[in-house]
């Protein structure tokens, strides 16, 4: 199905929705009340996709196809008419996202659902007040969301289940893997498990154990390979002959032992920080930075590739 | 350059150490005091030489030039004879593993590297007393170690440094990654990063956030797809324009804001248990656990080639 579909917020997050959403066939307008963001954004897009094509990830399809569906509009008026679904990709200031929140709310259709794309606020804290807060939510992608599939879906204790089904719809329809939040939570699931594994790795280094290109290579050339593509609860399940309890009951003590270590307070802004950025800029220097996201994104691409095509061959 | 190995234990881990450090062109002596894992071990190593010929993982060798350069022994002596570097695998059991090492450290030429594959105990329970406890350390795989690359080299407070360094050049040189500890501690480094995102998943399912199935996703199709090229540290380094100091400069705070949660203790072999498992066992039931593991080997091996192929193609 196609749906009409307003990005609010021609930014990095916004422009990677416009082309994840106008790629899965859907009507997609662009709203930026910054008129430089808004006059480049075509062209980034552009170039975003000719690297999509190239690698066969706009699905047979044409640039000028998906460029087509995809219009930016110089009001928000026009952008919310007829919509049936807002992406909000603003700046992550909660002042910020509450009057856009209040903008938004007052000016689309009673039908239109209200999402985010905060990383930082939970939706009950910029929808409290509104008039339509049960058709607010927070839909969390990680970047670029045209490469990534996941996204969180996180409703407010007033949000209605309606919205989320129907967000859960468009996003699977865009072939993206919904997460599906049951209620809010900081950080939601993503940040939460990646925040977890971070202060340990912080701590390590803090507590001088191993150096940061060794942890790193601890998680590339070892837990993360089988992450990849099942997952960390699929990992235990196939790890012991009878499944997660049985490797529950063999190595669970280990784990309870390193509960305590866990528990104790890292602050990643502290002396730590100094080291971490000391060793990394050893291994790429401030001017190296661009070139390597740059190495990063198509890196990504393969592993999409090669994750499509595994899918088919051996199964998800 | 090649060394002469000696493999202690032909179960899974054992097996499949004699494998990698074959490929690589040294030479393989595997002794196990009970005859009936012994006599299989060669059959099960021919099988998975096969599935590693396929997919070119040999190195443009023949099964038979790997094969012959593992021979099984007879004794422990006949095994440590003239052997540089012993992988000891077996069973997970301190009682088990201080008397295989007493045995490993009375019989072995001075020059002997012992090495533990436990990923249980750290070098000291087991190394203490013994009169050689300088050349013993703890090198723990990911299984298996001929398709992972990480491995992680845990010290003693006494092991010398000497041999750590050589261990590193044998492991390095098998084609391993091997991360560098430079103290012992429980857990080593991959099982405490995996802890602590696992405390935090289990966690997220007792407090009914989102699903096991959702969870997984979110690590799959989300966090994972960088980790597994990139690591923790160099996935955050490229996700602010000026590196990991500005990362935590603008979102250290949501993950400062999660450290009180992540110290509340969470008991994985408590209620929580009995969720994860009937989550898990509705998506694949006890008798298609063995089937499932053989598709999880066949990814991996699809994404050992497709990281070769991407290393080469843009670079590590």
């Amino acid at each position: 199905m196609s749906y009409q579909i307003a990005i609010i917020g021609a930014g990095l997050i916004g422009r990677a929705w416009a082309i994840s959403f106008a790629r899965a066939g859907n009507i997609v307008k662009i709203f930026d009340p910054n008129k430089d963001a808004i006059s480049s954004s075509l062209k980034v897009i552009k170039n975003a996709l000719k690297d999509l094509e190239k690698n066969d990830f706009l699905y047979s399809q044409t640039i000028d196809d998906v460029l087509n569906r995809i219009t930016i509009e110089d009001t928000l008026e026009n952008a919310l008419k007829g919509t049936e679904y807002v992406q909000e990709s603003s700046p992550e200031d909660l002042k910020i996202k509450k009057s856009v929140f209040k903008q938004l709310d007052e000016i689309a259709e009673s039908k239109t659902i209200l999402a985010s794309s905060s990383s930082a606020f939970v939706p009950s804290t910029f929808s409290k007040d509104l008039t339509g807060r049960n058709r607010c939510l927070v839909a969390h992608p990680i970047n670029p969301p045209y490469l990534i599939p996941a996204v969180e879906l996180c409703p407010a204790p007033w949000t209605d289940q309606n919205v989320m089904n129907k967000t859960h719809k468009i996003m699977k329809e865009a072939g993206h893997t919904p997460i599906l939040m049951t209620k809010e939570l900081d950080g939601f699931i993503m940040n939460r498990l990646q925040g977890a594994l971070l202060q340990e790795a912080f701590r390590l280094v803090d507590n001088g154990y191993a150096s940061v290109e060794d942890i790193d290579r601890g998680i590339s050339e070892g837990l993360s390979l089988r992450w990849s593509f099942m997952g960390p609860f699929e990992t235990i399940d196939l790890n012991a002959p009878n499944g997660v309890r049985d490797y529950i009951e063999k190595y669970g003590d280990i784990y309870a032992r390193m509960g305590p270590d866990f528990a104790k307070p890292i602050n990643m802004a502290g002396p730590v920080i100094d080291d971490v950025e000391d060793q990394r800029r050893k291994i790429i220097n401030k001017q190296q930075l661009k070139e390597r996201q740059a190495w990063r994104d198509r890196r990504l691409m393969a592993l999409a590739v090669h994750k499509k095509q595994s899918d088919k061959q051996f199964g998800k």
